[in-house]
């Protein structure tokens, strides 16, 4: 009989983690190549360069509108490696569960890790299980590492990125943040707002061969603001936003104006940025407009050569310099 | 200005986090190849099939005689690795930082780790970090995930253990267990014990090649009475130890004894158990005495055809059944 609760046991190495891993990780996760009897495991053959990237995950709650932290693991790596320009493989997983935690509430979220990757088309082929005391763990961290192969296409640097090229964001921003952020803080607020978190990658396979194509990113921690930070401090050149064209959603703005968040420093989880040569900007958008998930696709803004920083063209005309994050708006957020 | 102590800021995706990573992570890790700028980055082409392995960190305290937190995270998946057959060749790392973490101690762990990693031959090449909220998250964990190439010789697997098959261990067992948990309790017993916490590689490299070795794993979590329990489970067979073969070391077994402990089933983290053909147990055996780490190696049993299980024939001449581990002895051991 499983037990309803993690105990520190399950951690030992011994039977019960056998039993645990066995019995409930892999059942959960469907993945016919963990192979769970060996300390490494052989990666298939593969085609061309291998990319690889690993993330943390430590969201609070575990539960949010619009996802969870077992999906959210697996997009997190699958998207890192897609925005690199490469095709999610494999994925290796670990847990660090905390003592205490409902055994069906693990359940459900290793259910969605697999079933995200599933859907993403990778396969979970290494993992590892660590229990932490009460109140050392938040419930439930997660790590994941991804390797993929590259796909067909230009070269992806973000110091590629060059004067005139326009930035492109793949659909509205905020999304997750508020929706973790109202999850958490029981506002009392309309429930209309639910994550974006899901795979990019038909964002960036749909893309990926334009020769245009200079550098793709997900704005995950520190939003929409943060990549232009990146890209501005990568290049030397200024990045110039047009407010006006930004895509946030109705409710993500309402909460933003009550709380008094800024939407663009809030972590999106399922879309894109990409920096595009402006005579191709147009046609890298009608691929992106054409995808279900890319409908509210928009040019936000271009690269000029001026001082250094992040410019935010206002709505009202005038013009403001964006800071780089300092404090965190939203701790906990991924 | 370095800030003295880990704040939630250092995990928010802003300039925190960005100098933490700049200044602090990639300086003491030493390792050119990690690209801070990039999603995901691309492994090195190399000769032959890969292995992936992953594993979580979470031994408390941090650090303890003979290792700490960060060369642990570096030799575990370096080992996890070695015993399957590879060269290590490619490391990521995930850092759990809490929140109140001296800055001074995540220096020292994470040059450690450097150090660690150096010694192995192995890159560190790509990283996350996340800032844990005060009180979730016992200092630091880690987690790293590991890629090695394959070294030839003949394939190993558990599976293929066989009747007869000989059981080496590399050297005295249980030294990690006593050492961190002597570190952890402050009991005021002679400081004499170290954990044996170090990277195999030497140890597999020696007799990879040699075509009677059919499995070898390092004895971590639930020590050698475990892999014991676990060939037994994979292959059907009983596995039946010698107690006078097993090298224990004086002040281990003293410790047991007073406090009730059984070292077989205490971690270490610096040995291997090898099962091995008998026509070449004693060649495999003086291969790994020819070494400084192996200096204390034995034959500590043999595979034979019984009921499943781990027998133990004991120094005064009867025997026991070992039984698979239940409660956990001492949870947060690596």
């Amino acid at each position: 009989m499983q037990a309803t609760h993690i105990s520190l046991a399950h951690g030992n190495g011994g039977r019960f983690m056998r039993e645990l891993i066995e019995d409930l990780v892999v059942r959960c996760l469907g993945s016919p190549r963990l192979d769970t009897d060996s300390d490494a495991v052989r990666l298939p053959d593969a085609e061309g360069p291998l990319l690889i990237t690993t993330d943390g995950f430590t969201v609070q709650p575990l539960e949010f509108p619009g996802g969870d932290i077992g999906a959210l693991a697996i997009h997190g790596t699958v998207n890192d490696l897609a925005v690199a320009g490469a095709l999610p493989r494999w994925l290796t997983l670990n847990l660090f569960i905390e003592e205490g935690l409902e055994t069906a509430v693990l359940e459900r979220l290793l259910t969605s890790a697999g079933r995200a990757a599933a859907e993403s088309g990778v396969q979970m082929v290494a993992g590892d299980t660590k229990v932490l005391r009460r109140g050392e763990g938040g419930g439930l961290y997660l790590a994941t590492t991804g390797v993929g192969t590259a796909l067909p296409g230009p070269a992806l640097d973000i110091r590629s990125v060059r004067a005139g090229d326009r930035l492109l964001v793949s659909g509205p921003v905020g999304d997750h943040g508020i929706a973790v952020m109202l999850a958490r803080e029981a506002f009392g607020l309309r429930g209309d707002l639910a994550s974006d978190a899901t795979s990019v990658l038909p964002l960036t396979r749909a893309i990926r061969a334009e020769t245009g194509l200079r550098f793709m990113r997900d704005p995950t921690r520190g939003g929409l603001a943060t990549v232009c930070h990146e890209i501005s401090r990568a290049t030397g050149l200024r990045v110039r936003l047009e407010e006006t064209a930004i895509p946030v959603r109705d409710p993500v703005r309402s909460v933003c104006e009550m709380l008094g968040y800024d939407p663009l420093y809030l972590a999106c989880e399922g879309r894109v940025v990409a920096a595009v040569a402006s005579e191709d900007a147009e046609r890298v958008l009608s691929l992106w407009q054409a995808l279900p998930q890319g409908a509210e696709a928009a040019i936000v803004g271009e690269l000029v050569e001026d001082r250094p920083g992040v410019e935010l063209r206002t709505s009202l005309g005038g013009r403001r310099m964006l800071e780089e994050l300092e404090d965190d708006p939203l701790p906990r957020i991924c």
